[in-house]
């Protein structure tokens, strides 16, 4: 009789369970934990997913610099990270996060989702609280 | 002398100014207004981006039914819109609705995002409020 060997369960199958896209990478949401204001959108491969659970802080992929992307290299404003969850079509992630200084768009707003549509306009509705060229320098 | 013809803002401008990827198709985060809650990420085009902002209620790109997705027409779950924001790459969409019935998710639950890792597992965390065999019926 042949008995059903326990398949230990591998360290990385959470990393598995992710539905990557045809390019390697899912879309990820980052939120500020403790106002629930989205903060921005960026994406990440399995290296970046598995660097940001094990370092605690977030680490995305450029797609336009094709590299990894340590949130807060160049600026200091560091993302560490308080709680990760995935949604229902395992094909989104949602990082919850402390955001370092309180600004996390490279425009020196807090948020980069600072445009809102009024009368058919975006209107950029939000305040620069710091000036790019102060932050990269 | 020329003298310059001043170009009349299109009505469409506002749909223009969207970094459309190569499928024509934008993310789009839905977070509830009154919570800051996120409650899933979907995708839009043009037409479906468009009819959004003048039916006001969420009105997604299906890409799996590869269809206009007036998000519930079968459950009833419709998304009324309160707000609509654009990020600074121009390339995803943010919307505060109000969530009739507080159901999101096609599972019952409030958010997509009810999965948490936790220790190397994505546990589901948040309740089911509704069964689904109740929602879609």
């Amino acid at each position: 009789m042949n008995v059903p060997v326990k398949t230990p369960v591998s360290e990385t199958s959470w990393l598995e369970a992710v539905a990557w896209d045809a390019q390697g990478l899912v879309p990820v949401i980052t939120q500020e934990a403790a106002s629930g204001e989205i903060l921005m959108l960026a994406w990440m491969n399995r290296e970046a997913l598995s660097l940001t659970v094990a370092e605690g802080r977030a680490i995305y992929w450029s797609r336009s610099r094709n590299r990894l992307w340590r949130k807060g290299e160049a600026s200091g404003h560091v993302q560490w990270v308080k709680e990760i969850r995935l949604d229902c079509d395992n094909d989104v992630v949602l990082l919850k996060v402390e955001q370092i200084s309180g600004i996390a768009c490279h425009t020196g707003r807090k948020s980069c989702f600072f445009q809102r549509l009024e009368s058919g306009v975006w209107q950029a509705v939000d305040p620069v609280l710091k000036a790019p060229e102060d932050i990269y320098r």
